[in-house]
């Protein structure tokens, strides 16, 4: 079948009135989700799949949002004939908590003061994000997803499904991923963070209400999460040593190609993206840890998944490099879990998991085609 | 011989009047070079070597400041018995022209204004400042170095030091360098100097009027060099994810030691260094590429060349990862340069080549040992 797009597509929003208890021991009073969905729930309602966003992702997966034109972060995997069959399944997208998306997070309207929540939307977690997805479920009438599926963060929520609810997942895709931070990896976090904190027009997290946005400090976090992002050599193949006016000019405008690409995705992502859900979310990549209440011991913490996994890697990855995702695939081993586990080799580093690489939509294919429902 | 310090050393000033022509088309009408000088130089004048320092350093090298105490940055390599030995070599440290440790630079006075120079300080290049270096021999009456050795940025200038002036240099060390910066490299540097750039407080680089300094800036950019300093792996083993409260505590304040370390280390550096001198450096790195005048051709551009080389790389270095070395090390080879090489197994990353680190010492210690003057 020719892969199609799944055409026009529009959010919906659900309201939840139910608080939410939340794993920082506060509690989210009421609150919306913004979600998507391709495809046609199936009348034994067993042909769900989850689809979980990254740092910068959102609810819109596939499709095209008819006003501005916008395709969805992984259409090229979601849809008519994708890999992610959308006429066999029923795909679900869904901002997370914290967002700034439409979900509740902190540019939405605190009920308590009619403000924008600000710094006061409260820290929110992988399995926070988790149990709300599982409380959008019900809602949809489903009690069990055929998998869930996502790259990097959503790799972790995908993972972390199996242990919440082992009973609602059949399967979990956890692509270019990690069973949890490393030190490096909070590191890159906390700078970026620290830009946005020390940012003039921060104003302790309520900018909204002075009418500003600390744009530098996100900007610069952007800018530092991009080098992560693309691997050394696709740098060099992309830019190299570039040079905008084929000499130096001795300058601090744009003199390297790297330089004007680094400052136009910083400048850009300012422009759309809220910083207290980028401080949220980098602080959720940090807090996850599935084997924390096993003292460590990540095997230990997977014996309650009863899910079939997929863990998917990309050889240039240096931000979840392959032998984080191989940590991954030991455990899941040591605790009889079926995994299936494919290391890919695309030059693009961590962005890989979001391009249309043959090998890796082919392994993804396969194994989602055998995915019963 | 047992290892020693050079014990109590005080810097000392050249003033030059003849005007330094720069790379980038400018002239410095006069400046000062702040120098240290430890051990003897001999009768005839052949056993005089020159440590060239890296983006932070500067011309204390070795030895005590008896004021401060403050320990010279490779204290561990230079003294009686060390592996770069002062009872046989007479060592020369300089602080480069744009740094902020008493050489011109931009927090120095500008001869024309009575101001600091601030951001009008000339660009300068690594080209530059081994032209300045030159003058410097000329002053102390050294016609030929022994050795000219550096690390890092360190290691591009006694590179540079056998393409200008080969007739002068006897042997280089080239230690965790490489013959110019990645795509990847200059993207770290945009984000440092973008970081630097965009703080209020740097008011267009002319602070030191304000009486103010960007010191944000200047923190989130020594932030995120740390990072490249250090591997992953000894990142992990020295805070790995420890909390600080045992537990995650949900706060943008300290909860993992990484970052503790990290604002300190910031902090500490915006409390000392020059944020145009900061600016100045990177710059400097991104600009160096001696085969840009000979279409890329790394061979014809070491062709000049007429020294031996030592080449050290460290396998957890990834700023300057071996394989930027062995560019250097074949580019000689097929240059007809005799070139020894060394790729040392220390775990400590970048930093590697400041560390007392046996196998790395032993084999410095080995090469020096035969050098002949």
């Amino acid at each position: 079948m020719t892969e199609q797009s799944v055409g026009i597509v529009a959010p919906q929003t659900a309201h939840f009135n139910t608080p939410l208890p939340l794993k920082s021991g506060g509690v989210l009073p009421e609150y919306d989700l913004v979600y998507e969905t391709y495809g046609t729930l199936n009348a034994s309602r067993s042909n769900a799949v989850l689809v979980c966003h990254a740092l910068s992702g959102s609810h819109h997966v596939a499709g095209v949002h008819a006003d501005s034109g916008a395709v969805g972060w992984w259409d090229n995997l979601v849809g008519p004939g994708k890999p992610l069959d959308t006429g066999r399944f029923f795909v679900i997208g869904v901002n997370n908590l914290g967002g700034c998306y439409g979900s509740s997070g902190p540019n939405s309207t605190n009920p308590a003061t009619g403000k924008p929540w600000g710094a006061d939307f409260p820290f929110v977690t992988v399995e926070d994000w988790v149990d709300a997805q599982a409380r959008l479920a019900d809602l949809l009438g489903i009690e069990r997803f055929a998998a869930v599926v996502g790259g990097s963060l959503g790799g972790m929520q995908a993972l972390s499904w199996t242990l919440q609810y082992p009973e609602r997942v059949g399967h979990a895709l956890v692509i270019a991923s990690a069973p949890k931070l490393t030190a490096q990896n909070i590191a890159f976090n906390e700078v970026a963070r620290q830009a946005i904190l020390k940012d003039p027009e921060f104003h302790g997290g309520h900018y909204y209400e002075h009418g500003v946005v600390p744009t530098r400090g996100l900007a610069l976090a952007r800018m530092v999460g991009h080098i992560t992002y693309l691997s050394d050599d696709s740098m060099d193949q992309k830019f190299g040593r570039s040079l905008r006016h084929d000499k130096p000019v001795f300058s601090y405008d744009v003199e390297f190609e790297i330089e004007s690409y680094l400052r136009y995705q910083g400048d850009k992502f300012a422009g759309y993206f809220d910083a207290n859900t980028y401080l949220l979310t980098t602080k959720a990549l940090d807090y996850y840890d599935p084997a924390f209440d096993y003292s460590g011991d990540l095997v230990a913490a997977l014996s309650r998944a009863t899910a079939d996994y997929l863990v998917v890697s990309f050889t240039t990855d240096w931000r979840f490099a392959p032998s984080r995702s191989r940590e991954i695939v030991y455990a899941l081993m040591h605790s009889d879990r079926r995994v299936s586990y494919a290391e890919i080799d695309c030059p693009a580093g961590h962005d890989s998991f979001l391009l249309d690489d043959a090998q890796y939509h082919a392994v993804l294919r396969a194994y989602i085609d055998n995915i019963r429902i």
